[in-house]
């Protein structure tokens, strides 16, 4: 997956690059790790959110975080920081991952957006799937341009929808890569 | 639900009280009001850490942060403080909401766990029902021994299951009220 910082909009609609968080990396990661997902690019073209993101990842990987809590750092080693998402495609191919579906997400109804569950079926396939999600108030309009799929907006049970992107990584995790919890334990 | 401060275990397995975190508040009462979620009891018998959690609450609600992003208040106004579960129970009465069946969660596999498809079936019952989730390094044992019912651990691909609270609450929602994203946009 990719977490993308730049290009992101803000409460206005404008374009902008938002900060890193510390807690979206560590959140993201771990949830990430539980469901096997291969990879957690951190999108950014600013140096010092670059570093700043490397900074946190290296505390946990090689500084003392690593001794104090050994499966923080399993999950902390799934992220590469990266430029923009062409960085992120260029890196994929490089580490022989192959070119994959690319797939941007939204809280927002969209045009020609497929439902979770079609876009598991076709994640069984084996090809590989980029999940793109934004920071901030979401991705800008050139990366729904530009992406193989968009996917339906996670609905709840009001009309409400403002997850946290914490959230909303986790919960997509869950409904294309989990087992769904269903006759997981019969009727005990 | 009910987030649980204390009775808690620490990394060692001693029975703690945790501290009230800014970022669990958030973003677990944003995934509540997404997903229909009634009330998200934070659960502290500390002073200090009540009067935390009542400023975070009252910021959003009252204070500026209720103009700058109504949004949030619609959330966070799901939150009530109580001192343990006992206060919770008697709150809810008090309100009108009845006697609910308790669920302890948890994320290691325990005997009479029940899978969330099957919970999910009990709670379409109407029977309110209490969802009880722990920070730190999870509830107490006295909690599970007290509990109406336990829920299987979310199963990621691996055998990695650190998960965030806010992350496991946000899966828990999605799994327990959520639509699950069956073909609510067909093929397009």
């Amino acid at each position: 997956m990719a977490l993308v910082h730049h290009p992101v909009l803000n409460r206005n609609g404008d374009i902008v690059a938002a900060a890193v968080t510390n807690l979206d990396l560590h959140d993201i990661a771990r949830a990430a790790r539980t469901y096997g997902v291969k990879a957690v690019y951190v999108v950014t073209p600013l140096e010092d959110q670059k570093i700043l993101a490397e900074r946190i990842v290296d505390h946990w990987i090689n500084g003392i975080g690593a001794a104090y809590n050994p499966r923080r750092r399993e999950a902390l080693e799934l992220i590469r920081i990266q430029d923009s998402l062409e960085g992120v495609l260029s890196d994929m191919a490089r580490r022989g991952a192959g070119t994959p579906r690319t797939v941007a997400t939204t809280a927002r109804s969209r045009n020609r957006s497929i439902g979770h569950h079609m876009l598991k079926e076709k994640m069984a396939g084996g090809t590989p799937y980029l999940l793109i999600l934004g920071t901030a108030w979401g991705l800008a309009e050139e990366i729904f341009d530009s992406a193989d799929f968009i996917l339906d907006p996670i609905k709840g049970m009001s009309e409400y929808n403002h997850l946290s992107v914490r959230s909303a990584a986790s919960i997509l995790f869950d409904r294309l890569l989990g087992d769904r919890g269903h006759g997981e334990s019969g009727d005990r």
